[in-house]
């Protein structure tokens, strides 16, 4: 007897794809087939074994058992492996000189408070004082009045404020700001510090099994949006920052990188309300206009 | 500034390999290595968007959280992407005419009681009466007495014992026979009927998304040992059973198809106690020397 389509090592792959069928969505087949070739060239090329199937095994439900309302473990575990950055990555290239992207992180659950230019939203007092310049321009240079310039940051000791409601007041470290008529924003802060991602469950085993550390470079968030724009989601991160070469979720670029200068100007920081010495640094953001922005095709 | 190590999307796999610390266990290093290559070039191949980024994570999570004690999703993915089956294959390659491996399956979770050579298996009364007949040798043809036979299946209704505690009889349709002096074995059983994995799961879910039913053909399963052979792993499938060339998890090798053969003789199924006429498959087994059986190296 003869049996078309049945199992075989050579053809592993093969025989799983075809044996989709014929109404299944093609966008889903095109993304399985790619999986499942990929999976079996895995398996076939470190050569698993039954031990080591079943770890990987123990390992993914695991880290689906650790997921709850608050943590999500399979997200940590695709940060930790680079595929949320490369995603982030391939989705959202930047043009040209337009600002480039980075993660969104998951401590945006909460909206920002609007906030007028040169408010202070460090509310808890501790920390550097630092006070944060920038531009919005288009890619033509010319300023974007009016745009949405939306900061979140961990405080002093590496904490967001929805991590320690009882501690830090109610929206530390988050303003929602407007641009100047020519395209300026500005607001007070502190330095950020660096912080390590949760790194008690299935995902911290395999940072500490891969000789790793569980940090990220201290940075501050924005989301930079205005009309007839691509909106801008991106971290300034802070050049002397510990971490800032081993990210732990791959998310430093480059381009966003500055230096928090440290300012002695015992005026300029009397005007700001600041001790002195101070620290300042300036972050211009160019956004693509509308249409322009490379996207990965649905 | 320049900073080696930052992530790019050209480089995006290789930056997080390079992120393992020197102390990593070679083989763990050389998994991840594989698994995050591929993981990246799957990224890239299908320009994943967001949206399917966070739907994979999603199906990840769900699937960690639909096992329990009895219930291992995971698994059950494994298998119907044809991992399990490449990894039981890898591992298990049979050498010249030893007969093939195949999966073991998740209802060997009890011990099968002891019985004598003959002996009905089937103690619930329901489905088509069969005589099962072997025998076990060598690759070099000789016969192997005294070889442990361990049978399990389900019943007419596609069932496994375990899985009806409150319905089957204790122990149904195990057993586990000794080899005569001849290398020969034989039992009285019914012919077992298909049935599909637990689909109401993430797993399911998948299935029917990709146009696949959930279903196994008809089998009996099979450990076969004796000092001084490999033991092997296997299953008889029944030749004319629905599902035969599409057993949901890649189970079906050619050569473990037998055909149950209908038997219409009064005096025989008379002598065996059963109705007239009855089913028959002859199934021989073929057992590699130990140390002769490839395996992949650990």
């Amino acid at each position: 007897m003869s049996r078309s389509g049945l199992f075989s090592e050579d053809r592993s792959a093969e025989v799983v794809v075809d044996s989709f069928g014929e109404g299944t969505d093609p966008r889903l087949r095109e993304i399985l087939g790619s999986l499942v070739t990929h999976l079996h060239a895995f398996v076939k090329e470190v050569q698993l074994t039954d031990e080591e199937w079943r770890t990987g095994v123990d390992f993914l439900t695991a880290t689906g058992q650790r997921c709850d309302d608050v943590r999500q473990e399979f997200i940590l575990l695709s940060d930790v492996l680079g595929v949320s950055m490369l995603v982030e990555t391939i989705n959202h290239r930047a043009l040209d000189d337009a600002t480039e992207q980075t993660v969104l992180g998951p401590f945006h659950m909460v909206e920002s408070p609007d906030r007028v230019l040169g408010a202070n939203i460090a509310l808890d007092g501790g920390g550097e004082q630092c006070l944060v310049t920038g531009r919005v321009t288009g890619q033509d240079g010319k300023p974007v009045a009016d745009a949405t310039v939306d900061v979140w940051q961990a405080n002093a000791d590496g904490f967001y404020d929805v991590q320690q409601p009882d501690i830090q007041p109610h929206r530390n470290l988050r303003g929602l700001f407007r641009t100047d008529a020519d395209g300026r924003f500005w607001f007070r802060t502190i330095v950020p510090r660096f912080y390590p991602i949760p790194d008690d469950g299935p995902v911290g085993t395999l940072l500490e099994r891969t000789g790793r550390h569980p940090n990220r470079p201290a940075h501050m968030h924005f989301i930079v949006a205005a009309e007839g724009y691509q909106p801008v989601t991106t971290h300034l991160f802070v050049d002397d920052s510990p971490y800032i070469d081993s990210d732990v979720v791959f998310g430093v670029k480059e381009s966003l990188v500055r230096q928090f200068v440290a300012v002695d100007d015992p005026d300029r920081a009397k005007e700001l309300r600041f001790d002195n010495p101070f620290r300042a640094v300036h972050f211009d953001v160019t956004l693509s206009q509308d249409g322009d922005r490379t996207v990965a095709s649905a």
